[in-house]
């Protein structure tokens, strides 16, 4: 997708805008391969600017080798096969305005020792409890399916969960603050659409959860990494970006990071909150791992420390309560959320209530805390098989003291898309580091989840994958 | 939202494009009332343009009533409470790129005579022989709620369907070609992300369900509006807008359109098909109100003549089949799919799957049947009550043959909107015909739904309704 790639690159000026222009009508196919490319003149006329700045836009589509000049006669579209799907020339012509999410490709190889997967075992999960557990719940809500539900949520639901963050973390928070989303994708899809427009500037982590730079992109947003530590952020790093972009937003999963696993700690928490009101940018606050820690529990979310309104949160419970259900939160303020409420409504026009109504019985259940119980207990023995293995090797991490992935180094002779290649004919998959950056580097780290597998094949996957970058190595 | 709609009207040529930027800023809040604007010669840098292409933005900005010029001193920002919630000013800055939905705003008024809603009345499912029903789902899948769903949506779900349509509407389609989504919203979101880009042209159905015209705005659609008659379209002024704007696609709802209820003919079905793939646009063929016809079936989809893959058809079941189930499909080509699954991966990676696989034994069971004929006929008698009630007016409507509403105009000298703020004090709510036309015309039409109200709410509500009109005519 280099095309793509530098169309988010080049956002902003106006020759870039037109460059854009022109780019995105090649990825869409609708100026194909060796055909003619309209006149600088032209283009000037119908964009209403000066030919120079139209010169200067195919001036860098020929740098990036989309485009070639043929002397006196104009450009030409340089054929690449990568710039759209090729049936996409002989079908209805379509829009390349979605961008590829390099993770999900990753996730539709089938694989036995799938180490990419940032999800549960569904063994893990008491699934024939619940589901004699769930017919209960219909027969409390004989007209359940009967019913429409609302936007922004059930409200039994809403008050329930409003109930334990207040409990739990001390949150300030109305029913009003909370909104039920088909999961945490949702979440953030929703948060990114009411919130970002086409060039406004967004904070990522680097690395962050490679989803998050696709959503984000897909607004055309101008991303700005921040690098995040064992120790949490350079606060003046943070500060100075702030200052220098005036960022709308700042992404940030500050608790069990993915795919490091790094906490940022308490104290840095209250001061990002502070920085967030300084310069009016956003905090979304993604906590999906909090339940999952190993040790002591995490530190409380920044959304406690919020009172000016300036954090977003956003926590998934479809992680390890039932997959199959998919409900999600997203709390703020009511003057945000009044925003997010109409995206839904217009995105999917509310989440079903059974998946609602079930989920709310399940989650206060005494059962769900002993279920939690075992899960933290099954995972460390996990993450412990794999530290394990990895022990022999000269690979570096940091030990993560919750969630479901290990953010690896590996030797910089080891080459990660040719081992990911070959270990995918073996059968073996994992995320590449460099899939996880704005930037496209961590060119020698992976993420390893160990949540997806059980004990056994979570010890053969590593033990074969070590063995094939190893061999790598030897050639 | 007054500047909103500039924002729209005014999309692509660049002095545009700047008075956008501007307009944006605004809206957002983040240049306030009586706030100085920057200066003509500031932004001509900054977007690297000529300082006459600024001049002209603010020029129209000013002829807009949205900034002032103070000689001299420059341009000022005049207050309008319109163009952003109040709350803004003091709370975090928020985008207002998400277009408001008028519609929804009727729908969150709590009345007792509900004939806003083109929804189900709740009372007419099956209920509790429904929530009987998906206990039997949970013993047979009794780990549905912890596995993992696709994207695409379960293959036993849309191998059932595909044989279904195939058996139906002799459609050529394997179960690649169908996407299950959570709704009929998100289907036709999912289109407009994947195959519309600010300033595409799209073709609405002039009325038109307004959500859609929400929808494709959100996106920065142009909107070309075609009229829809009793007779269906008149094709030849259909085929002038398709070669004057080619737009990249035409919503259209053939069957017991909503508002108007009207059947686009066969005839004319499989003519637009043919314009469809000459001037390369798409067709969104929207089909919620197939299955409730009152006399004989309609006629078979666009999707049936389609050969080329220019006809995407979306049809949702949620509306008479378990509302809080919240089902649609959408069925297109592979080269369009392959975009739509991109889109859903990363706006909600996938519908739950505990909703589809009830849906599947559900709609699949003889119950269905014998409650889609008890349902047509309850129906059938919720029209005649409307139309008896009206029948003493001298309203004028087309009686439809299907669907859930009546597109009825009124004398012209009764004031549509002043009368709907007086129903809703009296409980009563409709839906005003402005609304559902992209142009905001239609002034003395209004869009009456008999499906949600009981046989005795809904007599009284058009009585109601029919004397506040009446008497609003006596002043």
């Amino acid at each position: 997708m280099k095309k793509t790639v530098h169309s988010n690159r080049y956002a902003g000026k106006l020759f870039e805008q037109i460059y854009d222009y022109i780019l995105d009508r090649i990825n869409r196919g609708e100026w194909k391969p060796h055909e003619k490319l309209p006149s600088i003149r032209s283009l000037a006329m119908e964009f209403n600017v000066h030919r120079l700045t139209v010169y200067k836009a195919y001036q860098l589509l020929k740098e990036n080798r989309i485009v070639e000049a043929k002397d006196k006669s104009g450009y030409y579209v340089i054929p690449n096969g990568d710039s759209f799907p090729a049936d996409s020339l002989h079908d209805p012509i379509i829009s390349a305005y979605v961008h590829e999410s390099h993770l999900s490709e990753i996730h539709q190889v089938q694989a036995e020792y799938v180490l990419s997967k940032s999800l549960l075992d569904p063994n893990l999960l008491p699934n024939l409890y619940f589901s004699e557990y769930v017919k209960q719940v219909f027969d409390l809500y004989p007209k359940m399916l009967g019913t429409y539900f609302t936007v922004q949520g059930d409200q039994e639901l809403r008050d329930a969960l409003c109930r334990y963050f207040t409990d739990c973390h001390r949150f300030h928070l109305s029913a009003d603050e909370l909104l039920i989303t088909c999961g945490s994708q949702e979440a953030m899809d929703l948060v990114a659409r009411a919130l970002v427009k086409p060039r406004d500037v967004v904070m990522l982590e680097r690395p962050t959860y490679s989803t998050a730079i696709d959503i984000f992109r897909r607004q055309g947003a101008v991303i700005v990494p921040v690098e995040i530590h064992p120790y949490g952020y350079d606060l003046e790093q943070v500060e100075k970006l702030m200052q220098a972009y005036k960022p709308r937003l700042f992404y940030l999963n500050p608790t069990f990071q993915s795919p490091t696993g790094y906490i940022v700690p308490a104290e840095q928490r209250k001061r990002l909150v502070e920085l967030a009101e300084r310069y009016q940018c956003l905090l979304i606050e993604d906590d999906p791992y909090r339940d999952i820690y190993f040790g002591e529990e995490p530190p409380r979310p920044l959304f406690a420390y919020d009172t000016a309104g300036w954090v977003i949160y956003l926590r998934s419970f479809s992680k390890y309560i039932a997959p199959g259900l998919g409900i999600a939160i997203v709390a703020c303020r009511p003057s945000i959320m009044n925003y997010l409420i109409k995206a839904k409504m217009l995105s999917d026009s509310g989440t079903p209530l059974v998946n609602q109504k079930i989920f709310l019985h399940y989650f206060f259940s005494e059962r769900l805390q002993q279920h939690m119980e075992k899960l933290r207990i099954a995972l460390t023995v996990r993450k412990d098989i794999v530290e394990q293995e990895l022990s022999a090797t000269d690979w570096q991490w940091n030990s993560p003291a919750g969630g479901f992935n290990l953010w690896v180094k590996l030797p910089e002779t080891v080459e990660i898309e040719p081992l990911l290649s070959t270990c995918i004919k073996q059968s073996i998959t994992f995320v590449p580091g460099a899939i996880c950056d704005p930037l496209k580097e961590y060119k020698s780290w992976i993420r390893l989840s160990y949540s997806y597998l059980n004990e056994q094949l979570l010890r053969e996957g590593i033990q074969r994958l070590v063995e094939l970058a190893d061999r790598g190595l030897k050639g």
